[in-house]
C-alpha cells in the first residue's frame, strides 16, 4: 500500500510528521511518500534509520500556513504540499494523502482536484469519538461552513458506510444532533434535515441531544460543521479546564494530593479514553479519494496512528462503499 | 419585593418548588406568589411552617407538560400555570415571574402577553456559566429556534447590561462563538454577526473558539439558540460521563479507591464550581419583564437560588438598563 503524507503540516511539522511516518513504516505493511520542502524533511529523515525502500520524499517548494485563506491557496500556492499530494493521489499509483494541515485547504484542494463522488454534493470531516462504552462516528466535524439538509443526509450515508466497512459495526444505527429529542424539534433547517434522514436513511433512530453524545445512542451521529466543530473543540477545552481546576482543588490538600498521586492510573486511563490521538485521524469523506485530516497539534504517535486508520479505509474500499450506499 | 413562582414546572414539582419558596421567605426579604394547582400546592405547603404572610397561591387549573407544544399551550390551556404567573406579572403589582417549567412554552407565554422591549426583536435566554476564574455570560441558550444576525448582536447589548448591571462588571466585553478566531471565520451567517456586533456593540472583542469558552476570554460570550444549548447539555453530558468512566477506572485498582476517597473534597470543589445550581437560573431576556427560566430537574436549593438572582435583576432594574443599551 502506498500513502502520500503532507510533511509540512501542522504545528510541529516536518518533525513529528517525519517520527510518525518512521514508525509507521517500521509496525505497517506500507509504503510512504512524504510531500515537502525536500532538504527541510531529508534533514528531519537523517535523524532516523528506517527501511530506504519505503519512505520517499517529493518536492513541494511551498508551504500553506494554519491562516493562509483556502481559496488563496489553490488560487496562488499551486506549488504547495497539499496540492502536488493531492494531485499525486489523483494521478494514480497511490492509496490516499494524510495532511495535519489548514483544514479548510485541504478540503478545498481534495475538492477541486478530487472532485466529488457522483451523489455527494459537499465533503464532510468526521471523526471517531470515544463513548462510555464503545465508538460513535461524528460527521461533519468542519468541512462545510454552509451547510444544506441535503449534505446533512448524505453524511447519513456516508458515516454508515464507513461505520459498516472501516469499523466493522453491524447496521450502524444514526442520530441527528438536535436540542430535543422528539421529531419536530429545533428550526427549520433541523426538522428539514430530520425528514431527509427519516426518508432517505437505514437506520435512523431519530434525535440525538447533546448531553447524549457520549451515551452510545447511535452509531454515527450527524450535525453541521459548525455545531461539530463546536463539540470537539468544546469538549477538547472542558478537558483542559477540568484539568486545571481540579489540579487547583488538589493543591489546597496534601491529603488529597497524595490521593491523586494513587489515582495516576486511574486518570491516565481516562485520558486514554478520551483522547483522540488514540485514533489519529478525521477521514475526508465525499471526495473521489482517500483523504485523512490529522489534528494540528499532532503527536508522532497521532500520525502513525493515523496512517493506520487510513489503511483500514483503503482495505476496506470505503470509496465504493460509500458509492454502494448511493444507490 | 413581590416574585409570581410557578409551583407547577419541572420534573419534581411542585414538591421541589415549594420546598425551595419555603427556604427563600426564610432567607430573603420577599414575599412570593406560588401558581399551580390550588390543593396541590396547599398539600406540600402543609408539609412546611414559614412565615404565612409572606406566601400566597393563586389556583391554575391547567398544567404545562415538558412535551406540550408551545403554540398549543399559548392557543389551548390557557389557565395554566405559566400563563397565569406570566398575565399577573403582566398586569402589575408583581415584580418577576420565575419559572422551571417547558422552556418553549414559557418563551411563547411571555413573547404573547409581555410583549418585547422596543428595539429587541426576539427574546433569548442567558446563561452565568462558570470560567476557569469567575464567570460569563452566555446567550442564547435555546430561546430562539430561527436567529438572525440582528437577533445576535441584540443579544450582545442585553448581555453587556447584564453583566454591568447585575453582576457588577464593569465594561465587559463580548465574544462571539465561532469556528475561528480570526474575522472572516464561519458562514455568511457568522460573518453577518461579526460584522453587526463589531458595529454595534461596545466592548467587542471578536470571535471566541468552542476550546476557549471557560476560560475567561469574555465576559459575554454570543451564540446562536442551538449552539448555546449543544454547549450547556454536551457540557453536562461530558460531566456525567467523565464521572461514570473515571469511576469504572478507580475500580479496577484498590489504590486508586483509596484515592478517590482521599480526592473527595477536592472533587466535591470542583462540582460546586462548575454547578450550574449554584447560579439557579437562566433570564429570559428582551421581553417586556423580568422572566427567570429554572432547570426542568431544578432542586430545592436550586429555585432559592433563582429566586435570588432574579431578585438582583428586580433591584438593579434590569430592563431600565437594557432599554438605556439600545439607545
Amino acid at each position: 500500500m502506498k500513502i502520500v503524507v503532507d510533511a509540512m503540516g501542522g504545528d510541529h511539522a516536518p518533525a513529528n510528521i517525519v517520527a510518525g511516518v518512521v514508525d509507521a513504516v517500521k509496525e505497517l505493511s506500507v509504503t510512504i511518500t512524504l510531500v515537502g520542502v525536500e532538504n527541510r524533511v531529508r534533514a528531519e529523515l537523517s535523524k532516523y534509520s528506517y527501511p530506504k525502500d519505503r519512505i520517499e520524499i517529493v518536492h513541494a517548494s511551498e508551504v500553506v500556513d494554519m491562516d493562509d485563506n483556502p481559496m488563496d491557496v489553490i488560487r496562488k500556492k499551486k506549488d504547495c504540499s497539499i496540492a502536488v499530494g493531492i494531485n499525486l493521489l489523483k494521478n494514480g499509483g497511490y492509496d490516499a494523502f494524510v495532511s495535519a494541515g489548514n483544514t479548510g485547504a485541504l478540503v478545498a484542494a481534495a475538492t477541486f482536484y478530487l472532485r466529488m463522488i457522483e451523489g455527494i454534493d459537499r465533503p464532510g470531516i468526521g471523526l471517531v469519538i470515544p463513548q462510555v462504552d464503545g465508538t460513535a462516528f461524528l460527521i461533519d466535524v468542519g468541512a462545510n461552513a454552509e451547510p444544506k439538509p441535503e449534505h446533512l443526509y448524505q453524511y447519513g450515508l456516508m458515516a454508515r458506510a464507513y461505520m459498516q466497512s472501516v469499523m466493522g459495526r453491524e447496521n450502524p444505527s444514526v442520530g441527528l444532533v438536535n436540542i430535543g429529542e422528539e421529531e419536530g424539534k429545533g428550526s427549520g433547517f433541523d426538522k428539514h434535515s430530520y425528514d431527509l434522514l427519516k426518508e432517505k436513511v437505514p437506520g435512523f433512530i431519530g434525535n440525538v441531544e447533546p448531553n447524549k453524545i457520549f451515551q452510545n445512542k447511535a452509531d454515527c451521529i450527524i450535525c453541521t460543521g459548525f455545531v461539530g466543530n463546536v463539540i470537539i473543540k468544546l469538549t477538547e477545552g472542558l478537558m483542559e479546564s477540568t484539568a486545571t481546576l481540579l489540579k487547583r482543588e488538589i493543591k489546597k490538600n496534601p491529603l488529597a494530593m497524595l490521593g491523586a498521586l494513587m489515582m495516576r492510573g486511574a486518570l491516565k486511563g481516562l485520558k486514554k479514553h478520551v483522547d483522540y490521538s488514540e485514533y489519529g485521524g478525521a477521514p475526508l469523506l465525499g471526495v473521489n479519494g482517500i483523504v485523512m485530516k490529522s489534528h494540528g497539534r499532532s503527536s508522532s504517535k497521532a500520525i502513525t496512528n493515523a496512517i493506520r486508520a487510513t489503511m483500514r479505509e483503503v482495505d476496506h474500499n470505503i470509496l465504493d462503499k460509500i458509492k454502494v450506499s448511493l444507490k
